[in-house]
């Protein structure tokens, strides 16, 4: 007998320990909560991930899991089709939109680097991107990925991919964020803010 | 619209975001997840967690969630009838069975007090554990509750509710913990080893 007392606890518990970042003190934690919810709250969790599996599908145009194809983003009339900005997940595409400043497409990658988990360039989705941008439309291509050695890497192998598009490859600005204090950022946010700066009199100054 | 691009994701986020400790930007991660990872995988934890739901019924002596009534611990004719050990959750038994010093049986509560949660005292299941004492056998109720302030009213609790049974009930002893440092233990810890010291002959010194 396991230490469940039963095969299809361990084997609840052995699931949720596969998720990123649960580890087996949190699986276990999470198994015994989801077994004293009312039912229809653990089931409710069962079928909107099966709901989710089913119906979603990733967008031809962005890859991102959408309900229709294309999703409503890439088919939105509203937005410009000459700006492509590439984000690692859907959580950065988010971020971008919550802005309310950007108008243009989406790209989403299929996740970041990763060395550690054995994820490299090979397995971001370059070539869906590159025969996206392909389509003759996109003149510039924004790269969203986060401003560190992974996010770095990616952005390297992303320009390396379209290099022969005849499209322009721009990254997001890095610097200090607003609402930050200089005192509190590392050097290398420093660093980055003082090679980036600006003329006063620039627009957003 | 909403951000997630449909009803089916959202849907899961939001059940992913009722497990506790999972906040919204977790539960937007895991989403993502399970959205990426090969489809076996996704729907082998809804299928483990109907699994569980359907096979796991409470054991009708201690409480604990098992595939047999009564499950194995309490159908164990190796263990004692006499001691039995009260915990908050499934991972407080498994810890105090992993010490292999424990032969007598259990009983497992409904989870521990959360006051900021609204889960008080009538929610713990003292029913049942008053109804498992009283079978005549028991001589001896331990209280694992946890050593902080939950756990404290928890077992105040435990013991009112079994005065009039005639049992003896204990608490699991408090002091400093083997093989951590004095110098880094708080007070109330050195309080408690000071309050419970014992002569240095005693068979575990």
């Amino acid at each position: 007998m396991s230490r469940d007392g039963g095969t299809v606890l361990a084997a609840l518990v052995d699931a949720l320990e596969r998720l990123p970042g649960i580890g087996a003190r949190t699986a276990r934690r999470l198994a015994e909560h989801l077994l004293r919810v009312p039912e229809s709250e653990a089931l409710g969790l069962a079928d909107a991930l099966r709901a989710a599996r089913a119906r979603l599908r990733p967008c031809s145009r962005c890859a991102a899991p959408a309900e229709t194809d294309p999703c409503a983003r890439c088919a939105d009339p509203a937005r410009r089709d000459d700006v492509l900005l590439v984000v690692e997940t859907l959580r950065d595409r988010d971020a971008v939109e919550a802005t309310g400043r950007y108008d243009g497409r989406y790209f989403v990658l299929a996740g970041r680097l990763s060395p550690l988990e054995g994820r490299d360039v090979g397995d971001l989705g370059l070539d869906a991107l590159r025969t996206r941008v392909a389509d003759g439309l996109v003149r510039e291509v924004v790269v969203a990925t986060n401003p560190d050695l992974e996010g770095d890497g990616a952005a390297r192998a992303i320009a390396r991919s379209l290099v022969d598009l005849g499209v322009a490859v721009t990254r997001l600005a890095r610097g200090v964020p607003t609402g930050g204090q200089i005192e509190h950022q590392n050097a290398a946010a420093i660093t980055d803010a003082l090679r980036g700066r600006r003329p006063l009199d620039d627009a957003d100054a």
